[in-house]
Parts: C-alpha cells; sequence; structure tokens
C-alpha cells in the first residue's frame, strides 16, 4: 500500500475516530488529533494512539495536514466544515466516517468548492459502548466499508479514502452512490435498530430477565443505543428509513394475517424464504 | 443432586432430545431413547448418548421406565401420549421439552389420568441447526429452563423436573404457570423470531451481503428457521402471540410517526427507555 502522505489529522476521537487513530498509527502513519476533550486527547497520546493533539483548531494546526479524517456527528461535522473551510490547506483530501452520506455529502462539497477535495466514506463498523477508552481498532478487520464518490471527486481522492479502508484492514471495501448508500444503510442499520428499540419498549421487560434466550438478547443488544447520535442519523435519512420501516412494518402484518388465520401454509412458505435469504449472510 | 431413579427413557432424538441425552448420561444417567429414524439411533449409541434405543415403542420396552422426557413436536407429541398411555407404567413421572404449554399441558394431563405424573418444562436453549449430529449438552450451560406445573402435579413430580434441570447444569431454573410460561414466550422468543422472518424477507437481499454489519447478522440469526417446529408453535400460542405483534407494531409505529414528525425529543426519549431497559438483559 502506498502511502500518499503519511502524516493525518483525525477531528473527533470517539470510539471510530479513536479506533482510526489506533489503527493507522499500528500501519505506520503519523497521526494527529483534535477533540473537545483535553482528557481525551491527553488519553490518545499517553496510548500511543496519536503523535500530538489539540483542542482547538487554529490555522497554524490545520495548515500543517493535506490529510484530513473528520469523525463528528453529522450536524457538527458540517458546522466544523463551515467554520474552519479558510484555515484547511489548499489542495487537502478530506475523507470522514459519517453514517448517512445524501444529506451531508454535496453541502460539503459544495462549501469546500475547490479548496479541498471531500471523498465521503462509511466504516460499517461499532460498539455499544462509547469513547476513546473503548477504542479498538480490531472492529474493523470482519466490517464493510464503503466508499461514497460523487462526480466531484478525482482519482486521487478515491484512492486515499481506499488507502484509510486498506490500512485499517477492513475485510471488504466498495464503492456505491451516496443515494445508494443511503437506501442500503437504511434497511441494513437503520431499520434493525428502530426495531431493537420498538421491541425493548415494548414493556417493562426487567422481570423477564430470568426467561430469556439469546434470540432476544441478540435482537436488542443494538436496543443500547446513543440517542443523539442515531437520532440524527435516522432524521437526516428520513425518506429511505420511512419507506423500509413501512415495507418491515407490511410484512408483519402479513405475517399476523397467516397466523391470524391459521394458515399454516403461507407462515411455512415463508420460513422457508426467510431460510433461504439467511444463507447468504452466513460469515 | 439425588436421582430419583437413575434410568431414563428420551422419546425423540433431535438436537434437543440428543443433547439431553448427552448431557444426561454424563451425568450419570443410564439413557435409553426411543427415535423414528434407526440413523439417529445407531449414531447416539456409537457417540455413548445412549445405552441403547428402538424405532418403535413397545409395551416390553415402555414397562422398563418409571422416567420418561418426551422430545418431540408439540401435536406429535399430544399424538404418542395418546397411542402409547396403554403401555406405560403405572406410576411413572413424564417430563417435555416442548416450547409450548396451555395447549397441550392439560389435555396430556387428562389422557394419562391417574396412571402418570407429566410435569411440563421447557429448556429455552436451542440452535439454527437441527438433529442429534449438532447435539451438543453445553448449549444449556447459559440457559433457562422453565417448569409449568398444574393443579395436578405433585412435589415428586416437581422435584423430577428440576433434578432434570440440575442435572443438564441449567443456569437459572424458574416455575411459571402454563399461561405464563405461554406469555412470556409469545414476547421473548416467538415474537423475535417473526420480526426476524419478516425482516430477512423484506426484500431480495443477497445483494446486501457485502455492506451487512453485526446488527443486522445478530437480528436475523434466528431467521435460518425449522419451519415446521416454528409454524406449529406459533399456531399453539395464537391468541398470545396475536397479542404481542399488535404490541410491536403499534410501538413501532409510534417511533414511524416520530421519525416522520421530525419530533427528536420523543425519538431521543425512546431511545434513552430503550438502553435503560436493555441493561438489565446484560449477561
Amino acid at each position: 500500500m502506498n502511502k500518499t502522505n503519511d502524516k493525518i489529522l483525525i477531528i473527533g476521537l470517539g470510539l471510530i475516530g479513536g479506533s482510526y487513530a489506533m489503527g493507522l498509527t499500528k500501519c505506520g502513519y503519523k497521526v494527529y488529533a483534535c477533540d473537545k476533550d483535553k482528557n481525551t486527547i491527553a488519553y490518545a497520546k499517553s496510548n500511543g494512539y496519536i503523535v500530538d493533539g489539540t483542542e482547538t483548531l487554529t490555522k497554524d494546526f490545520l495548515s500543517q495536514f493535506d490529510r484530513i479524517i473528520f469523525s463528528l456527528y453529522p450536524n457538527t461535522f458540517k458546522e466544523y466544515i463551515e467554520k474552519y473551510v479558510k484555515y484547511i490547506k489548499e489542495g487537502s483530501i478530506i475523507t470522514d466516517t459519517t453514517g448517512i452520506k445524501e444529506s451531508i455529502v454535496y453541502d460539503i462539497q459544495n462549501i469546500l468548492s475547490s479548496k479541498a477535495e471531500f471523498i465521503p466514506a462509511h466504516p460499517m463498523a461499532g460498539k455499544e459502548v462509547y469513547g476513546i477508552k473503548n477504542a479498538d481498532s480490531a472492529i474493523f478487520e470482519n466490517a464493510n466499508y464503503i466508499i461514497t464518490p460523487t462526480d466531484k471527486n478525482t482519482d486521487l481522492g478515491i484512492a486515499f479514502a481506499r488507502e484509510i479502508g486498506e490500512a485499517l484492514h477492513f475485510r471488504n471495501i466498495s464503492i456505491l452512490s451516496p443515494k445508494e448508500h443511503d437506501e442500503m444503510i437504511a434497511f441494513l442499520s437503520q431499520l434493525t435498530h428502530c426495531i431493537a428499540v420498538s421491541l425493548m419498549t415494548c414493556k417493562d421487560s426487567k422481570k423477564l430477565v430470568d426467561y430469556t434466550g439469546d434470540s432476544f438478547r441478540d435482537l436488542t443488544r443494538i436496543a443500547n443505543i446513543n440517542e443523539n447520535m442515531w437520532t440524527e442519523l435516522f432524521l437526516m435519512n428520513k425518506s429511505s428509513l420511512l419507506k423500509e420501516i413501512d415495507i418491515f412494518i407490511n410484512k408483519m402484518s402479513e405475517l399476523r394475517s397467516f397466523i391470524s388465520d391459521g394458515d399454516d401454509e403461507n407462515i411455512k412458505k415463508m420460513m422457508r424464504i426467510s431460510t433461504e435469504h439467511r444463507k447468504f449472510f452466513n460469515k
């Protein structure tokens, strides 16, 4: 793997930004960071995840970097770009880790204009815990990494995003349009979180703990959810997500009717299709 | 643990019956079995899970046992009891592994009448694979075991069911009424299977495999489903299951409205409750 530049700035050292710092440092990059919390910077530095870091972005600091990775909530990411575009070095290449694309990608590329190239990427990995102290670059190893270029991206930009995905040892690197990405994520990730949250809030289930099997535990693992981040992600992908929720509720209502009618043939048919589809997802 | 009798007959050597045989033999019981498939009997015998077995239940064979465990689909279980009650030894204690209770327990106790005691039990464990070749008594070690006695059960009967649960090293042994059991199972197990099957049949998801994260995989693990067994279980617990499906769809529709309205406060509130509830279920 060729490094286009081995000096990289990561903005936002949460679970994902912190895990990026850890993994890129392991891979030989000189990683610097910005985070609003000085304890986070100190922790990352003392654990060797970064060379150095800052709480506040200045022109002098930013002028050292022409490779930047933003790992912030979507709205904060946009605010940072608006605020700091003037300090960003001419000709920089910027990527991100944001979980939705269409509602931010074009805006950010417009703000940056010809000053810097923004090549969007999404590491489809996570944990149900947060912050730098839970950082673990191993979470990327069995995960997917999606690059979502627009017409404005260059081969050099796409190559940089791919370089990061390879450095972090993602299992699979793909390219999708921002729109395709958001439709896919609405179904595979956002809908599943909606299901887990709905199931977990159906009733006061505390008294059921003693009877719980693995299926309920597996289904609700992601019901432990960062409400600030996911609310932003849901609302910034509203139309795709609502479409998927409707498809799911309709399908579930269909199964409900079969059960209500005692229609065993149609229940079995649906289960056979389910088993057939699930086979593709065995790791 | 006192063994009320160390000679036990298991009827039905599927995944659960086979795992019972394996675990009870390990614990020092002399386990015999009946299964309609002679290869299953041969496999269980050659692997040391059973002392011996038969394909057909005769009066002579049954007369050897006063401790019997039925591990069959619910309807087959009832058919076997009807067919073989005449051969069952007077004063026997019978238990089972069936996943629904109310719709079979009273019928079976009535058929057996005063000849034998039926003490119902449900091992809440499983795998997404079937048959004796996947038997593994370790599946019980972190699982729950529910005994569902009725007015007709005696202390001796309940002690036998408990003895089996202890011999198989279940993490937790509880007592519920058949009705409480079925309501609990409708929510914790049957509803989760309905969700997984509905999600998995929403669309032709084969092309999405490359982008799938762990949350979708976890949610759909149980979408690989034994359609004959689960259709029986659903239909034999119809009223409880329909009630839980309705509660879930209503909750999901509520979340859908919040998203549609851009009501971030209510989305966050629901997610906070979700996170709070989920904490109880961390192992």
